[in-house]
């Protein structure tokens, strides 16, 4: 076989992109990276990034940290593989899920391992579609999510994820039904409050209810902060008023903290920053600081019972990931929960939140195509428009957003486009020099973009 | 919260477990395993097991591979992760796509990375759900798949899985159709030779092909050989029979190589020991020797080229995993593959498979209750049974392989029951002494259990 010349030549040759903007591949070719140095990273052509985007929201403590390295080395030279079936399982297994349900907003519960949070989720609604049918109601297998949304890409998944590309593959499957986004300066009417929207969007999950029939549904499923939607906080007091809705129902509430999950908001959990206990959290990515692929369900204390009953009646509950568990994997989960709650990330993430939001608020204000700013903690959004008065977007045949990032990648930043607006979700390690480096390239790209097209 | 003590209470105190006996947990107690040597095991009591089953089919290169080992440490020193999406991928990401199309049996292909087979089954069928629709055929979504065909436990690729278990979860989801399992000791008719019956597993595709419509079904999905149905083995002539029929019918012949691919059978793909070329390839387990969660979807030509005409259509697909083409994962299947290939590993199951057979026949003619042995490579599966000569089966109730299963276990030696079978996968490192030792242990745990029940 004849080998093309380039690293971008090879990787075009040879791999189908996925979630990739195909004109700017062919305008730019591909980005191929061959190393990390903090929130930076580094390609073949030994040009340097600083990645705001934390690689995919999941290297939360950069692209070397030392003590990841090292425990993900140790535990290759102790046990580099086993898996969580037949009864048997690493101890890194035991002491991990030991540590989840301790750091959890439960005071018990169980854990189930997959390998990302599209598995976690796909499995979340599996062990409700099961444990229905077990309890005697077969046809409880409907799933609340909200437009927006983003819970993953298996099948049943992308059926969760509210989002219109799903199109494409003829999905939602049936039964998944997606209710208003909770972003009250897209959704709110003229005139309505904050408050009123929020009654609003609680009207709207009673009257699904109502309309569906709460016997045929088997969950609701909530980021407690929309990431992959674009950074979307809920309005506020929004869990607060559906929570009680879904409990009079009988119908689990389950947070999927892939994104918010250690220590994005500022807090261990997403829901405990919105003030909510669910009835289990979905969790990855930051997880294991993303070096290693891990998601996990863990279960508060009423569905793990009611699912431990459930399987004992079968003696086997039939489902597993061949890696799940994986005892490389808890160890690395193991020492990054350490890394992020004990050594000062999720503390840099509360010291420095306000320092971003401020910096943020004055490219905004600077600038006369920001709509919004929105977000918590180390994940933010700036929404382009075209008159942020009216709250009009861009043509979308411009591809702002997408032009921003590009912009900012020439600058040496790499941020994310995401419907019309930029996000910035940096590694928590951040410090106030790289914070102000991303905001300077950052406002940069900003006006460069605004100049060809406002 | 009160630490209980041991280290099988923990492990149930926080676990959900999956795929596993419970009444055998609840009697036994759970292994905690906390290292390994070459194909042996050690739990936290500092007993030794030697690990027939591989882990799960995967850890092939054992439990210690220095050369692994080395590789994962070094990748972890340089890149200890990225994504692949937004057209950027790290240079071993680049470098495993152009390694796995040259090693494939395609002259030329594309690969997306997934995190576990399921994932890269269930991307297989948005892939082709996702083509249908582009090129005009938006009903071409029914998957075909055989009884007892493992191929995951996301929704969808438990949906093709046909195995009675996945009934608990309202499984297979509607359009998932499963054809009789083409196992001729099993499912032939009496007087039927294996040709005979391997013409009517053919007659079959072709009829259901006829009666469902052929512009509705999306794909034809297939282990070359059965793993965890049982290790069987397709009848004499079957894949060569079958093929034709779906490509007179355009409906792509998918080959889950998610067991048999990088060494299972002897060759690098179980397609090339069945002599046949398939559409598109799934690959996990054994692509990272089990030292990392990784799958792959290999796309053959032609649908590499039609599905890249169709994205490029939309600009984007819209697919994608966190970890897809980790640079780690990356890393360790390069040296994986190179170690299987290269190293002896390959050439090991080569040499010694006709060892394994001739040792299990043995066994099996010197017990009275083996109905079968059946096999190809480092794949076996012996088929208890209360009368061989009529295959009549042992009472359910009796969960004779299980007993077998943890008698091996008694002795150190990890075998895993399947149904009524007990399957043989060792790692390929396994050496003549080690297989004397399998052998002897497994004939012992034989004799005891049947003695008790026969």
């Amino acid at each position: 076989m004849a080998q093309p010349q380039s690293w971008e030549q090879r990787a075009q040759e040879y791999s189908m992109y996925g979630f990739t903007d195909l004109p700017s591949v062919h305008e730019r070719g591909t980005v191929v990276l061959t190393h990390g140095e903090g929130p930076y990273v580094f390609d073949t052509n030994g040009r340097r990034y600083l990645d705001s985007n934390s690689g995919l929201w999941n290297m939360v403590a950069g692209f070397d940290h030392r003590g990841l390295i090292d425990a993900a080395k140790a535990q290759y030279e102790r046990f580099p593989g086993y898996h969580a079936f037949f009864g048997r399982m690493s101890d890194q297994t035991v002491m991990l899920s030991e540590k989840l349900v301790e750091v959890s907003p439960f005071p018990r519960g169980k854990v189930f391992y997959t390998n990302s949070g599209s598995e976690a989720n796909d499995t979340m609604v599996k062990m409700l579609w099961f444990l229905n049918r077990a309890e005697g109601r077969p046809q409880a297998r409907k799933v609340l999510t909200r437009v927006n949304a983003y819970h993953g890409v298996t099948i049943a998944s992308a059926s969760m994820t509210g989002k219109p590309y799903n199109e494409v593959f003829g999905l939602p499957l049936d039964g998944f039904i997606h209710l208003t986004c909770p972003h009250y300066w897209r959704e709110g009417r003229p005139g309505e409050t904050e408050q009123e929207f929020t009654v609003r969007m609680a009207k709207e999950l009673e009257d699904t209810i109502a309309r569906e029939g709460a016997d045929t549904i088997a969950a609701f499923v909530a980021e407690p902060v929309m990431g992959a939607g674009g950074v979307i906080p809920p309005s506020k007091g929004y869990f607060q008023a559906i929570q009680p809705i879904l409990q009079r129902h009988g119908i689990p509430l389950i947070a999927d903290e892939v994104i918010c999950g250690f220590g994005r908001t500022g807090n261990t959990w997403g829901c405990e920053t919105y003030d909510f206990v669910p009835d289990a959290i979905i969790s990855s990515k930051n997880l294991t600081a993303g070096f290693f692929p891990m998601g996990a369900v863990i279960l508060g204390p009423e569905l793990s019972d009611r699912l431990s009953a459930a399987v004992e009646e079968i003696e086997e509950f039939p489902h597993g990931f061949t890696a799940s568990g994986h005892p490389v994997g808890c160890a690395i989960a193991l020492k990054a929960i350490d890394v992020v709650m004990n050594e000062g990330l999720a503390e840099n993430v509360r010291r420095l939140a306000p320092r971003m939001e401020e910096g943020l608020r004055q490219i905004m204000q600077r600038s006369s195509n920001i709509g919004e700013l929105r977000g918590v903690g180390y994940m933010w959004a700036l929404e382009a428009c075209l008159d942020p008065a009216s709250k009009t977007p861009f043509d979308a045949s411009l591809s702002v957003s997408e032009r921003i990032a590009n912009t900012c990648t020439d600058l040496g930043l790499i941020c994310r486009p995401l419907g019309q607006s930029i996000v910035l979700c940096p590694p928590f390690i951040l410090t106030e020099a790289q914070m102000d480096e991303m905001f300077e390239k950052l406002e940069r790209a900003l006006n460069k973009v605004f100049a060809e097209v406002a």
